[in-house]
């Protein structure tokens, strides 16, 4: 058995900086071969890839990420979408019903195109690509769409950028595996069982001086006070299911 | 750069048929390990991975997700949940206010548990393991979820089941990468667009014979007719928005 690939598993880290070298032809194609490989429901591949390589588009579609410089800087950007649109066309040229355009067809889609961005990634990372994840795909899913010309029927659901390391990371904390793993049914949470799995995490230089910065009192705090606020979700979320309703999707 | 890692990856199939080898803790360990190991939001780890490896429980999981006999003959069954309640007893214990109780959360941590469990195929995968997902997770999420004693906060988004494989099935078909893959922005499909792109899959012979098995004209109609019924996908989609009202989620 080869333990390489694992091995590229376990140590991955996100990467934001990229150098100025693109990514060939063949390479971004074997990438994107290992994300089509992958499972999906019934072999319908209700999902489509959009690629940024052009830098006027890169800088456009930065502001639509909040600025978030990996994707001007970075030489490839991928938006994975569910889609069911390709799948009407096809059902439309041969004779029967169109059922995709509904919430059960959109978590299907949003769950197939994860599966394809993660296998796309874990290739990426072998061949010594580095990529990073950006959650505001979500949260801009209407003018992202607008951007990429997406029709009725197809749902931006995951943003990675993707290109050769100039950064190699501290591999990042998790919690201990115990802390998400449940045998047999979910075992809920003892206020005691938190302090304890969340110990060595809050007692991390990295995250008091995370701490400290934010001016907050712990972690929870920074997270829910600074930097994902209940105000901005509750925000995000209306319109993303407006976005969704648009999309003939809900 | 070692090839192998991408074989892997470019060489997988989907695998329904198990020996009755257990799979070691030490190696479900580590292709949990690896799901941990990718990508998150905010490193949050918004997700929970229920084990079932009970025989009698299995059996009963079994008939939840239609009586698939993967999930009663697989060593292992994993059923990966969107989880924001871990975090929020975090912030409760931390005086922090609790903000993931909504429908953009929801959609996080869906992407987030659909990373995390195809990081986990990917690592089993290189493992020798087999692993199948199974869509039924989300038809009958709110059964599974009282199975599995999953609290508000908490909804299954994945199912796999894993072992080491007793079949080599062959490799499935696949579009061809341009059917999927758009430069810039989202291109539509033409007529001749879908006959081209369409032409190699409905040409095979296993597909012919499954058109000519289900007495319909044509894969599509196969798909929308008899498979995946549009009145079976409201229904479904219908308990599902439901259940995750239910979940305090949406």
């Amino acid at each position: 058995m080869d333990r390489k690939l694992i091995e590229s598993l376990l140590n991955r880290r996100t990467v934001r900086k990229y150098t100025e070298e693109d990514i060939p032809q063949d390479v971004l194609n074997t990438v994107i071969e290992a994300g089509v490989r992958a499972s999906n429901c019934g072999n319908m591949q209700i999902y489509s890839i959009i690629v940024t390589k052009d830098k006027q588009r890169k800088q456009e579609l930065c502001k639509l990420h909040f600025n978030q410089p990996m994707v001007r800087e970075a030489p490839v950007v991928l938006t994975v979408c569910a889609d069911v649109n390709r799948f009407h066309k096809y059902c439309q040229n041969r004779n029967a019903p169109v059922s995709y355009n509904n919430f059960l067809w959109l978590n299907v889609g949003t769950v197939d195109a994860t599966i394809c961005t993660q296998a796309m990634c874990d290739a990426a990372e072998s061949l010594g690509l580095g990529i990073c994840y950006l959650g505001t795909v979500t949260y801009m899913a209407e003018p992202i769409a607008e951007f990429l010309k997406l029709p009725k029927g197809v749902v931006p659901i995951t943003t990675i950028t993707m290109g050769y390391p100039k950064e190699k990371p501290e591999l990042t904390e998790r919690l201990p595996l115990q802390a998400v793993v449940h045998y047999e049914s979910y075992k809920d949470y003892s206020a005691e069982d938190i302090n304890e799995l969340y110990k060595d995490f809050e007692d991390l230089p990295q995250i008091r001086k995370y701490i400290e910065e934010s001016r907050q009192e712990n972690l929870a705090q920074v997270f829910t006070n600074v930097r994902y606020k209940k105000e901005d979700a509750l925000v995000f979320g209306r319109n993303y299911l407006e976005f969704i309703k648009k999309q003939d999707m809900f």
